[in-house]
């Protein structure tokens, strides 16, 4: 999706695409194929470029340190970037500058999660800090037990690592000159995904959940665009209002406030979503937020922001990595509604779409080239208009539609 | 510029490019590089293709007719195309269906030109009715004297075609049966570019030019777009106003139901541009129009819609020629104004536009990728709003900025 923007900036892309038919691919003449984990694959297509950026969080962090010891220059750096890739680091790092969020705790063991529990109340969610562990990484629990396999391989990541640091130390002091390969060691991250333990957090009582988009450029230009309502169905977004509907504007301007504030104490540069909670002051009632998470890309949250806003969160993330002047995040109309496409029945979505474009003219249709797997978000609509009850009713048709949920 | 709204629509291109560097062949990974002349070059690519269509109109009547023997599908067709392709042609059948156009007539020789001239007022406009003629083919003349040069070429060519004519006519006669290769040789436009004569038209006295963008999808739906006011500096547009200011309804009216009329009679499928003059009726003195060009393929006069337009000119070409419902033409805005940028002092425009971006971060640069040519369109520039005397400032001083007219 960043393809459309850069086409009219004439920026060349060039993406390492995961399969010759990964959707990028698709569209980009210039993608190599290769893995992202792979350190040799990852050095020879940065070094073509004149910046590096991603559509996701799971490079490893010795790839991102050898990435910038050989002088690439990465947006977000690895820097910035950690506090999206470990949740337990974004959390401290958070509460350090004073943001709102959940109360939460490191836990090692079972016994320091039942104290956090028995502190805030049970249930609470419990979190494995680093992405690309096995399973979604996120459970809501009533006691200890039910995170008893996460705690055992937390316990055995952690005893591992103790004992590669004992060999390490063993070695430093019989005077071993190795490891003076090009990547400094000292600052990766060591031991297996859960060595530093979980994260357990309060399960917030929230009144909805909002996202605020931020972007902010090397030279330090920052913006935001309008807070926006995520409306989840299950655990699944699917559906993004913009604006957040009847918020309350002091609770905007606090919230993009927080948002252009992490942006700049974390020293991202590129787009940054931040998700948040809205919840009730308990002490005044009054509404207030709670940061969920982070992600330091373009992010499904902003997608409304292709058709709805002056300057796209793509084409933004485009200007703000390459340190070019930032374009205006206005919004275009009073409203925009984005809904997800989840793959569900159909494998050809070619003869259902004509339907659908026929239904609704307006309608402006996404589609990732995904091949379609029940569940998967494979593209996403924009409505946008004065009247948001319309807008939603015709966004939840056509992701309904799309999806093979309804056949009218 | 199909390139953006096919990732979205999941629309895979190919291009035929002219070379390796050509701007589409930057973003479109399927681009063969090829001649459009060149027969063999044009089937092999269209071949590959479920449907093709054309960013200019220069492909070769005898190439167009050997795709459409060999089963290829072309929107628009050989037959609508040859409307915007011989100038001649366009005059005759625009007058047949009653379509307001300036007096015109088809010259072969000095005296039959002077006749016209002497008829309806000198200087008279003259021109060649293909392109692809030396020269940029159209000439302000006040005597034949003017054009003797293409009444000489004119004379050459009717000649050269009425001895092939008679030699074929020799050869039918005396029992041949060559000529059984796939291309109808008798619907191709024979002799060369001249063969038929000049076209000569009245100077018209305008008030100023307008454009009308219209699209017809092979199964019939139509669209149009607001009419359009295009700005000329000595011969170049180089601005469009969307919509015309102060524009008669009631001509807005007429001309928007000649843009549909013409492209329903002509089979056009696909987008066209119809530029038109703004004239007083000589009798009543009410506003009317008289068609000037033709142009079936996304236009110039149309770029204003990529930004200010529910759906942009391209995405709607690529649903007409695919025979996908069409989109919503409604403007996004009250005034969107279209700069075109023209190559000046700059080789290179990214320091230059670095410097527009700042400045205003409203604006929606969109370059080319073409190498810098003094007076080349090489880009426009796009701004939307409600003011119209500010989006005009401020796409003069995009466009002489970026072609270093000003420095500040």
């Amino acid at each position: 999706m960043c393809q459309p923007p850069a086409v009219g900036l004439s920026v060349t892309l060039s993406v390492l695409a995961e399969s010759a038919q990964a959707p990028a691919a698709l569209v980009i003449p210039s993608a190599p194929v290769g893995e992202h984990t792979d350190l040799e694959a990852v050095l020879a297509f940065a070094r073509e470029c004149d910046v590096v950026t991603f559509d996701h969080e799971h490079v490893p962090a010795e790839v991102l340190a050898a990435l910038e010891a050989d002088g690439v220059i990465l947006h977000p750096s690895r820097a910035a970037l950690v506090f999206a890739q470990d949740k337990l680091a974004m959390r401290r790092r958070l509460t350090d500058i004073g943001i709102p969020c959940p109360a939460w705790a490191q836990v090692r063991d079972a016994a320091s999660l039942q104290a956090f529990g028995d502190q805030v109340g049970w249930p609470v969610v419990v979190k494995t800090p680093r992405g690309g562990y096995d399973g979604k990484g996120v459970r809501v629990v009533s006691s200890p037990d039910e995170v008893a396999d996460w705690l055992a391989d937390a316990a055995r990541d952690a005893a591992e690592r103790d004992a590669a640091d004992e060999h390490a130390a063993a070695e430093d002091a019989a005077g071993s000159q190795g490891g003076q390969d090009e990547v400094p060691q000292d600052e990766v991250p060591r031991g297996g995904p859960l060595a530093d333990g979980l994260l357990a957090e309060e399960k917030v009582d929230f009144v909805r959940e909002l996202a605020m988009l931020v972007v902010r450029s090397p030279s330090g230009q920052a913006g935001a665009w309008q807070v926006v309502e995520t409306v989840q169905t299950g655990s699944i977004c699917t559906q993004v209002l913009a604006p957040a509907p009847g918020l309350d504007p002091g609770l905007a301007a606090l919230a993009t406030e927080a948002g252009l504030r992490i942006a700049g104490e974390l020293g991202v540069t590129g787009v940054m979503a931040v998700e948040m909670f809205e919840v009730r002051d308990p002490q005044t009632g009054d509404p207030a937020y709670l940061v969920n998470e982070l992600a330091m890309r373009p992010h499904n949250s902003g997608h409304w922001s292709i058709d709805g806003s002056v300057t796209s969160q793509f084409e933004q993330h485009l200007r703000a990595v390459l340190d070019l002047p930032l374009g205006d995040t206005s919004p275009r109309s009073p409203w925009t509604v984005m809904g997800n496409v989840l793959g569900g029945d159909y494998s050809q979505l070619y003869p259902t779409y004509r339907h659908l474009l026929a239904r609704d003219p307006g309608l402006k249709i996404h589609l990732y080239g995904k091949s379609v797997r029940p569940g998967r978000k494979i593209g996403h609509v924009n409505v946008s208009g004065a009247d948001l009850d319309d807008l939603r009713a015709r966004a939840t048709h056509a992701s309904d539609f799309l999806q093979g949920v309804i056949t009218e």
